[in-house]
């Protein structure tokens, strides 16, 4: 059997309420509006059926919904969002294995809430976190206690890049083009991301703690090496063993990460 | 022989000057200041013929002397730059068998005159820009007659990467982290310009250009599979063939780019 741990989905009432500001997402609509398996879970459903040995776990897609609505309606779709996962799961079990929540991050309080509700009453397996919250770095002060609570509850936290078409590449540009910012700009969010959890030593405060990320870990297999020599360069100006807040080399911290295996295809096209 | 085609040098009258500005570029120099191989040539024609059989094509090392000093002195430096690199080559032609001109790309005519000249009277191989010319693309418009020149010489265009700690990862900050701009990104500014060259439509103007990028052309070989499928996304969307353009899939035009080995190692770190 396959488990696919990071099926997107976007339910008919939580694309329908969040559609409502469909204007402020523009990239990802025109993005979803050609993906209807996303929402369409019949479909989805007949889809695995021919394949016959495939179960999913459900995360909703972007947009983060903290970079979308205000702190109240975030908290309302968020629940809406989860409650609508936790239906499909209970309903088509055989398709549906289990869900990850959705959290309204621009309210710390509401989303630990949010999450101890997901994962008590309705069963969920874990949270999804973007590669940035509302434009801070994932070693904010902000995200630690939702990071204690995961580490207490032993679950995972799903990390999905978040870059859009309005970063440009280069100082003298506005936005980024030729989809550099999503097929290149993701991988190096993701390992962003990834780097500034281990240098703010979150697998020495939590460590237990469990981040999946998605398209196997962004760019960190590959430049293994280039960042080993890097950061050997870096600790041999500091003139220490290790960096602050470390007591092993940052490459070894990396290797603590799970990653899904979406690449699309493999890592050279012939 | 093993032909090292991108040997960093930064030679000790072209250091001396540029030095005067170094308030400008604090992160190069803090790494140059322990790096004395490239501008001491003697210790590294000593730790050269301990090897015996490699010879090295050298080209200056950062920063872009555009970003540092106004047009007239970039164009003062770098004619000093290239004559100290021909000096050495003619002086020591064992170790250093070419060499490849840095050019004053905040003027434009300046830089094509200086390409002539490196090229028809110092012998140079080929001329290095980086992968931001004073903030733009590497498909602006204004390096376009440089390309036509290189083409026409059929010689070949290093691309080094350029960006620097000032350029932050998020939104809420100032500076990047980590090193994070430095082993990630360069491989992603490399992977940006290739991108951008191609469809800026280069390879179709100027069918024999030849570029070489740095670090096994950033992560263009990592991600071949997933442009190939997000391109051909955004060619459904587009509801046709090719790109406004080009002739062919963008993934066929990055086969065209050269690419040095500098990978600081394996792919994967044991």
């Amino acid at each position: 059997m396959i488990i696919d741990i990071a099926a997107h989905v976007m339910l008919p009432k939580y694309k329908e309420r969040l559609y409502k500001y469909s204007h402020k997402f523009p990239t990802e609509k025109a993005v979803q509006d050609k993906r209807p398996l996303l929402t369409d879970y019949e479909a989805r459903m007949e889809k695995l059926a021919k394949y016959g040995n495939i179960v999913q776990v459900i995360t909703t897609t972007m947009p983060p919904i903290e970079e979308i609505v205000e702190p109240k309606e975030a908290v309302d779709l968020a629940r809406l969002c989860n409650d609508e996962m936790a239906e499909l799961v209970a309903k088509y079990p055989k398709y549906f294995i289990g869900a990850v929540a959705n959290l309204p991050l621009n309210n710390i309080d509401a989303s630990l809430e949010e999450a101890e509700r997901a994962i008590k009453e309705l069963g969920f397996k874990g949270v999804q976190i973007y590669t940035r919250v509302n434009g801070r770095p994932l070693s904010s002060d902000y995200l630690m206690p939702l990071y204690k609570l995961m580490a207490e509850y032993d679950l995972p936290i799903w990390i999905h890049p978040m870059r859009s078409s309005n970063q440009p590449d280069y100082p003298t540009e506005t936005i980024s083009y030729n989809q550099i910012f999503s097929i290149y700009g993701w991988p190096y969010d993701t390992t962003a991301a990834m780097v500034r959890l281990v240098f703010a030593g979150i697998f020495e405060k939590f460590p237990n703690i469990k981040f999946i990320t998605h398209h196997f870990g962004g760019m960190v297999p590959f430049y293994a090496d280039r960042a080993f020599v890097h950061w050997n360069n870096g600790l041999e100006r500091l003139g220490t063993d290790h960096f602050p807040g470390l007591t092993k080399h940052p490459i070894e911290y990396l290797k603590m990460f799970y990653a899904d295996t979406a690449t699309n295809g493999n890592s050279t096209h012939s």
